[in-house]
Parts: C-alpha cells; structure tokens; sequence
C-alpha cells in the first residue's frame, strides 16, 4: 500500500486542519470515513463538466441509477465542486494554475486525512492542438513551460524554486492502450505546455492585447511543436510537479478543441464541443472500469 | 468621452469575435444595446458574491425590487457568471491570474465592441493582511509581486515582458473618503502583494508541502510589511497591469479575512466571513451611488 507523502512536517502539529476552498475540516468532518476508499481522483476545470462525470462513471461502474442525483461535497462554497461515488472522487479547479494549485494542496490533504492509499490522480481537461486534427486527444508525457523545458517555476519567500513536471510513464502507456482497445478517436501521446495565459502567454491574435504579427506566433508555434509539444493548456505543469512531491501517481488526458495552426478561435458548434469534451472521459472511464476488472 | 483603447490591431480584420469563456460572440449578440450604457464594472473571485452584488447595487441605486433574481448574461458557460444593472456590470474571475486574465481579455473587448467610455473598473475581493485587524479594508496603492517590485513578469511568445502594476491614484484617494464618510469599518491605502500560489506562494505553513520553518516566514511577512505591503491576494497585477493598457481607470478594494502575523488558516464564522466580504460591497456601492450623485 501505497500512501500519501506529505512534504509538510508542520501539519502533524495542527489539531484541526480547515480546507477553506473546499469548506470541509477535520474538526467538522470524518475524512476517513467519508473519503478512506477513494482509489481514483479525476480533475478539470469546469464544475459542471465535473458533475457530468461522476453521472458517467456512476453508470459505467455500475453504481448508480440514470437520472439519480449526486451532491455536490463542497456545497458549503463556490471556489470547487466535489462528487463522490465509490472509489471515484471528481473534483473542479478552475482555470490556471494558481487555482487548481489551491485545489492540489486541500486535496492532498484530503486525501492524507482520509489515509487513502494507492492513488491515482488523471485531469481531464480540454486544450488547443498543434498540428492535430481537433477533437484528437492528448495523453502527456511531459508537461513543459512557455520555453518548452519539463519544469515549474514557483516563487516560495520570494525565492524562485524549480520544479520538476514529470508524469506516470507507465501510466500513460496504460491509457494509450485503453483508447486504442475503445478506437473511436484520435489520440497521441505527446508534450503538452503549461502557460500563464490563454490569449498572449498562447500566442493568440485575438486577444485585448497582441503586440505581435501572425509570423511571429506561428514560428513560435512551429518551434513549440518541433520540441515534441502537441497541445496547449493552463494547469498541467503545477499538476505534475505537486502529484511528483506528494509520491502520487498522475496523468493528463486533453482533448483538442481545435488546431492552433489554423487559427485561434474555438468556433466549432456547441454539440460538437460538447462531444468533444466527453472523450478524455470516456478514455478515463474505461481505464477506471479496466483497473477494477470490470472490462 | 474616454473610450477602451484596444491594444490588438488585428481584431479590427476580425468578421466576428467569440468571447469564448463568456460564450457571447459579436455575431451572435448585439454589444452597443447589451452593454452600450455601462459606465461602472464590478468584478469578483467568486459568482455569488458577484450575484449578491448585482442585487445590492441594484436596490441602493432604486433599480431593482428586493427579491427580484438577475439573470446569469453568461448562462451559457460555467468558467464565469455575469450580472447587470442600468449602469453596473458585475462579473466573477475565478481564482489566480491566468483566471482572471482570460476574465479580463474578453471583457475589455466586450467593453470595445459595445462602444462603451469613461469606464471605472474595480475589483472588490478577500486577501489574507498583515498587521491588520481582520475585517479591515485595503485600497491598493500599488500591486507588488512577491519580491515586492510594482511590476508583472508574463510570458509572451517565450520571452520575459515585464509590465507595471500602477493604478488609478485619484479613485484610490475618492474610495478612501468614501470610506470615511460611510464610517462603519477600518480602511487602509497600502500596497497589496500578488501571488501565484495561497499557500507556499504567500508562506503558509499549513498547505501540503511546506520547505521553510516559521522563522522564515514570518521574517518574508515582516520584510513585505516593511515594503508597504498590507494585504495579499492573487490578481491585482494582472488587473492592473491590462486595465493600465487599456487605458481604464481601475481600482482593487479588498478585506483581510485574518492577519497572516498571527497565523494562516481562515477559521472566522462562517457568519463573521460573510459580513466582512460585505464590506468591499458596501464602500464600492457607496462610492458608485456618489458618482450617479445620489447620495
């Protein structure tokens, strides 16, 4: 059994721990109890796309009635949503890194409270591809900054510290293997970058402010790509490096909304969107149903 | 009349402009009638918060009728809620800078399309102080980042752009008497620290990794206290820095939840929590009634 590491020698000091974001607390909540069996965590950014997701996996695992209800854990806040059902926990972030970093720290805590073991955390998320046919979906091997190098930059007292943004190498080929046996979609495996922003710090023409040409971002995006980068998005560097710290095993499953070599607005109809967006959850839903032995 | 000043000379060749994250699109929605008349924008980490603004802004403008709901103009997404009444536009950001930068990029072009001038924008937020009484209310002199430099490091095509942080001098000195003359809570000008991270980022000791010991930290937080800073949060550079850019007079008014001096968890009443993320409310919705001259 393998169990959380938690890389903070004051937390044992602590005779309560409040998650604010989460508005759970050890003082007010049994965490054992409530989240001790949890095996697999799934992350994205969208609390509604969250929500879907517990339906999904509920009926996938056979665990749940259609239409049935889940209630949202963090009910007392709207910072994330939480959904629970057996060893599934699906959890919002938001957008960036800063708040699904905010989400990371609770959640490991979480976890830790509960005394959970042999976690496996996968974000499911949507991104802009390079050079894919959109809808394709992105398994990452690394994640890698705006220069294109596997790390993370924190400032932690006003000290720059790097980190390292590897993932699960074996459990990236598991899912590769999962969505060739599913075969109803595009997917590759590849480097995907972390930025800061989603129109400049991405290289967009058609953001409030651009001070470049087309050439300009369109080499940048060729170089990106000749790197190994096949798709852009905005949480996975910090995901990597706090899942590596806390001994946790990790993937990033995104799908492409579109190919950023083609232009940059997401203009494709709602309903194609929306399928979209259900692919990394059906390639994680098969992977979770395959763990169990239930394929 | 002071108009939004687009720094993007490629939006003008753009037939249609889709604000994804807001899922409202030039093509789609009539900009000049939805929003041509909006004078003040109100924005926000959190959608109820924003929500419960609108419907206090409204009832001490006389615009509204107490228990009246204000449709969600972004319904058809759930990464931001957005609210109007006659002249105020209220509108949530999510947590960090990439959030409330992408927030920030399709409003100020939703600002452009819609013909709007002589905008004030003002964020009214929580922060953790220092060397305050929680429950205190600070007015950003200027946004430092945690080296306490008045500047914003992006990252644009791969290459360090730094940015100032400088805000409105004028509005923050009509916000503080406004303050004075409301009377009812302690408000400060100072400097607010902008971070990329709650816990590390701002030296909490209770996140789930934690490197440095509490001498550290409390020496970081006195060496910020020294510098000026009085409050920390995690999007007045970003704010400042587009709203800069865009030649729009800005503003960011926060409470402190808890002095950082004297620990790092949020373990107020709920009850304590909800009146002082009142407070920002209260002076800003003064401030606007004194503007319209109806106070």
């Amino acid at each position: 059994e393998k169990f959380i590491h938690l890389c903070n020698p004051h937390l044992e000091k602590m005779k309560e721990d409040i998650l604010y974001h989460f508005a759970l607390g050890t003082g007010t909540h049994d965490f054992p109890t409530l989240f001790g069996d949890v095996k697999f965590v799934c992350v994205g950014g969208s609390p509604s796309r969250m929500k879907a997701f517990i339906a999904y996996i509920a009926e996938e695992l056979g665990l749940g009635s259609p239409g049935c209800d889940y209630p949202n854990i963090c009910a007392g806040t709207d910072r994330y949503a939480m959904y629970k059902v057996g060893p599934v926990l699906s959890v919002s972030h938001g957008m960036g890194i800063p708040s699904i970093s905010i989400m990371l720290h609770e959640l490991i805590k979480l976890l830790y409270h509960a005394k959970c073991s042999d976690i496996t955390i996968i974000r499911i998320g949507t991104s802009g591809g390079i050079g894919l046919e959109p809808g394709s979906v992105v398994i990452t091997r690394q994640s890698v900054d705006a220069t294109f190098k596997p790390q993370l930059e924190q400032v932690v007292l006003g000290k720059t510290v790097i980190r390292s943004t590897n993932l699960d190498e074996q459990l990236a080929k598991e899912l590769m293997q999962c969505s060739k046996e599913i075969g109803q979609f595009n997917t590759v495996i590849g480097n995907t970058m972390c930025t800061l922003d989603f129109y400049e710090g991405q290289g967009r023409l058609d953001g409030a402010i651009c001070l470049y040409n087309e050439e300009e971002k369109l080499q940048y995006l060729k170089n990106a790509y000749d790197s190994g980068v096949r798709n852009i998005e905005m949480e996975s560097s910090v995901f990597a490096a706090m899942c590596n710290l806390s001994g946790v095993k990790a993937a990033v499953v995104c799908v492409t909304l579109l190919n950023r070599l083609e232009g940059d607005q997401i203009s494709s109809s709602h309903d194609v969107l929306v399928e979209y967006q259900q692919r990394p959850q059906k390639l994680v839903g098969y992977f979770i149903k395959k763990s169990l032995g239930k394929v």
